[in-house]
């Protein structure tokens, strides 16, 4: 069991308050962060949206668990307050650099020392962020995804100046809070997940594109293949495009050129993926 | 309804038997060649064991059912004869580029000019293959799973010079023997399913390789968040490693280098995979 008690997790967006609910779900007493009063409103109704979520999905959260949890997370938008008795600290705010490394400048003054940052960003390094931490050695990256109920998996990842105790600390604690704790020993951009799914994606994406194969018969194929519930396409289409497509827009030149693709013939078509109803297939 | 009526397959090896008795087995009269006795032996074997297979894993694959189809396989070693009245020659011989155009030189003369002529390589492309074949635009590729029966996709795929009268009748041919065709438009080293499982299986090898994550962690990531029943190392471990180290020591010069992670730490070990009872798994 970790020492960690009190997690305090700043920003109350889509991950964040996932985060939060999950955390004081599985019994710790959480405080949640955000900006100001109309962000604090918007957390309290997207806790009130994951209790009604984890009673429809989540095996075992009945009306009782799920009002302790939403009992056990306080929440405040004033930062230096949300940190100040806090075990660990889970920073899942707007990927914006500045303002990250700004965050944790002023976290790094107000938290006591034994507490552990950890940052929920998916784009920048932990090593972007280290030095304004103030504490290198007490700060990783703990990546979530997205429905953190459903696909559970907790990206642990350090930069060469974590304490190998503090990873071992962050990942017992993604265990204990129901999350399957997946160690990166180096730091690498995309984690495990994209450092899979990018190639993949891209490669299925580049046989309809290449005029190679239609969408559909390269989703026949990895699914007859591997036994696996979904194509690339299918993957593409509930993750939503423009994530893909902002991905692509950074990758090499060949990478581009799917970008394009994928832009001219489904994105400035209005074809978004499942959430916009219609992708590479119609919902 | 094809023009399809009488099949000839070349080659009894592995996947050529799977083919003649899946053929046999939806109702087509199919002659299987091989060079030699031993080699008609040996093939008679592989398809009693076929049966045996199709009984226990095949719905509908009762003791009539798989009687009647032995019953329409005919063998023989003389390759002219067997191509003398085929409606479809598919050709399963050994990946030795010598070896198939000097094959289709002699079928190409001794087979009726409505005869199409199909290969099951997976390491040649059709255009290696259609000058020797005296009727390219009777040719294609026709490209089947190890496990037909269960892995029941076969790749449809031609040159520049295929007749897409004939590209149809393949595609619906496949459907007829019970595969779920895939269709390729243009000429692609490794099909779809290589095209999308060789990056993918190669990532994955890079993030262990690298020292970034253990196999293990990579294959729970893969699944919770896909859903799928595998993870990359697991396909490894089915596969066997041994072919994706022969595709990667041909790749660039990262797939080179993981072509030696892989040869080092396992195959020079005896870890094969499944068959060999230890790959990145035991069993």
């Amino acid at each position: 069991m970790t020492d960690i008690r009190r997690v305090t997790v700043l920003g109350a967006g889509v991950l964040g308050s996932q985060i939060a609910f999950q955390t004081a779900f599985e019994g710790f007493d959480v405080t949640s962060f955000d900006i100001d009063d109309k962000a604090l409103d918007a957390a309290r109704e997207r806790f009130a949206g994951l209790a009604d979520t984890y009673r429809r999905e989540v095996s075992g959260a009945d009306d009782d668990r799920v009002t302790d949890a939403l009992g056990r997370i306080a929440s405040t938008s004033d930062l230096e307050a949300a940190v100040a008795e806090a075990d660990l600290v889970i920073e899942a705010i707007p990927e914006i650099l500045e303002l990250k490394q700004d965050t944790y400048r002023r976290i790094g003054a107000a938290a006591p020392e034994k507490t552990i940052f950890a940052t929920n960003s998916s784009t920048l390094l932990p090593s972007d962020l280290a030095d304004s931490t103030g504490r290198p050695d007490r700060f990783l990256a703990l990546h979530f995804a997205n429905r953190v109920w459903q696909f559970n998996t907790a990206e642990v990842m350090g930069t060469d100046r974590t304490d190998p105790a503090v990873f071992r600390e962050v990942v017992e604690f993604a265990s204990e809070i129901g999350m399957v704790p997946i160690e990166i020993h180096k730091e690498k951009a995309g984690y495990v997940l994209n450092s899979l799914l990018v190639p993949f994606l891209n490669s299925a994406a580049a046989l309809a594109a290449g005029g190679y194969a239609s969408p559909e018969d390269v989703d026949k194929t990895w699914k007859i293949a591997t036994g696996a519930p979904l194509g690339p396409f299918q993957m593409l289409d509930i993750i939503g495009l423009t994530t893909p497509y902002n991905i692509m827009v950074h990758g090499d030149a060949s990478a581009q050129k799917l970008a394009a693709w994928l832009k001219e013939n489904y994105i400035d078509k209005g074809k978004l993926g499942v959430a916009s109803g219609e992708g590479f297939y119609r919902y």
